[in-house]
């Protein structure tokens, strides 16, 4: 699997790049960025998998979030992969910010047109993970991922999803149970069709009900976010988690609204929570 | 002068404001926003003062820099003023990106059709600085500034040509020697007309060969910066700060290059550099 280096900024030390490639997963071009840290020319380190939301490419968090600081600082890399499949030949929905490109969902989609290339599950959680390890000095398994309301989301599910593969989770605004919200349905609805059993498996509230591995969780969500109330529903995942026993750390932040502006002033302690987990 | 609120978001427990008001200096609408600090909501803090440079906005800073999480700490406000005066009345070249809206250099237009609106000089040492000082809470008189590359130049010559207005200066890239390159000698001929004795009153390194007053200056460069050799000519300020006695700390960054992603790198550095100042 061959990558191509488009871009390589130096910032706090280390290296930020910027990669394309031809996604066996997706059957396009992807792109995607990476972070490496001053330490990483004299050893492998931990990596931090970095979902976007909804609209986003891999662009908006590598400007806006301010992690490269704490990620120099903490000795980690960060991954940064798009939010959907790209290109003229990939369906989309030109209309809808909500589905189609840059709201891939990091689901499998098996319904048409949209399953040649919406495999963004496993885009994020096989292929990236293999470039990565393969590509640039980072510790084959020791990993852990987070993202951002739609890549909140993916965030969770992945490590749901996954016993063991990663070693910490943490979320931002998450779509915590997406079955039952409006973004969620719209995508689930046209990515996986109407058999809504399917769409529990892409659910972090539904797969925690249905015994997901536990491990460290951290979540962040604004009091002030505009979607909360009708898209997030963090308080299904809390209750799912009491219910299993599961214990996560849950922070409802006050005054703290749906933009990076809020990622930014948690991402140090995200990226810090993950690093503790990854070097332990 | 009354300003009209547009946006607030919280940050780092402090508050990222934007404002429009009717700009006696400009005769146009303008916009800049604002970081209020924690610290702000139970005392006065001082001010630092951020310009842009070539087409940005005040947004540029504000989303990419990551200076709010520094400010935050250092309970700093940060003042961050749009790069020219706007609107469908006011003159543009269209086709270039280098001349006109987002690029006012920061200097009082003399010549037509600018000197209606392009007044940035006194815009920024003058109208602003009021509107600040009588709006939010700052102490008056303890401020510095800061900016890049036309800002940096900005910063500079506003610092040099106030004895006493700034308690310190420093710059990110700045254009160092307008008068001899390009850039500035596209905006001072248009803005300024052609004599050329004119223009030396808005370049930081012939204020310095005239006698400005010493101050604690900063600046960084990167090496690997594409208008390092064209543009910015660092060389020639240090050569007349020597020749003026005058220490100033310029440091060339190995591997930097003109991007936010260097002024990341080292925001948090100088707005240190500054609060030492402001609060000694």
């Amino acid at each position: 699997m061959s990558i191509q280096e488009t871009e390589s900024v130096k910032e706090f030390g280390g290296f930020l790049k910027r990669y394309t490639h031809q996604s066996s997963s997706c059957n396009c071009e992807m792109t995607f960025s990476v972070y490496l840290p001053p330490l990483a020319e004299t050893e492998k380190v931990p990596a931090v998998y970095w979902l976007s939301g909804l609209t986003c490419t891999d662009d908006n968090f590598r400007t806006k979030a301010g992690a490269q600081r704490y990620a120099s600082e903490l000795g980690i890399a960060l991954i940064i992969p798009d939010t959907s499949p790209r290109g003229d030949d990939v369906p989309d929905e030109e209309d809808r910010y909500d589905l189609g490109k840059g709201a891939g969902f990091y689901v499998n989609a098996t319904q048409e047109p949209w399953s040649k290339n919406y495999q963004m599950y496993d885009y994020v959680t096989k292929e990236l993970v293999e470039l990565a390890e393969q590509n640039f000095p980072i510790i084959p398994g020791v990993r852990s991922i987070t993202g951002h309301s739609m890549g909140g989301h993916g965030a969770l599910i992945c490590a749901f999803k996954n016993a063991g593969m990663y070693q910490s989770v943490s979320a931002f605004a998450p779509i915590c149970n997406p079955v039952n919200c409006a973004w969620g349905e719209g995508c689930f609805g046209a990515y996986l069709g109407d058999d809504k059993s399917i769409w529990n498996a892409y659910d972090a509230t539904e797969l925690v009900k249905n015994g997901a591995e536990k491990l460290p969780v951290l979540i962040d969500s604004g009091l002030d976010d505009e979607f909360l109330a009708d898209q997030l529903y963090p308080q299904n995942l809390q209750a799912a988690c009491d219910a299993a026993d599961f214990p996560i750390t849950l922070r409802m932040q006050d005054g703290y609204d749906h933009s990076y502006h809020f990622i930014s002033t948690f991402i140090g302690e995200h990226l810090a929570f993950h690093e503790k987990q990854l070097r332990s």
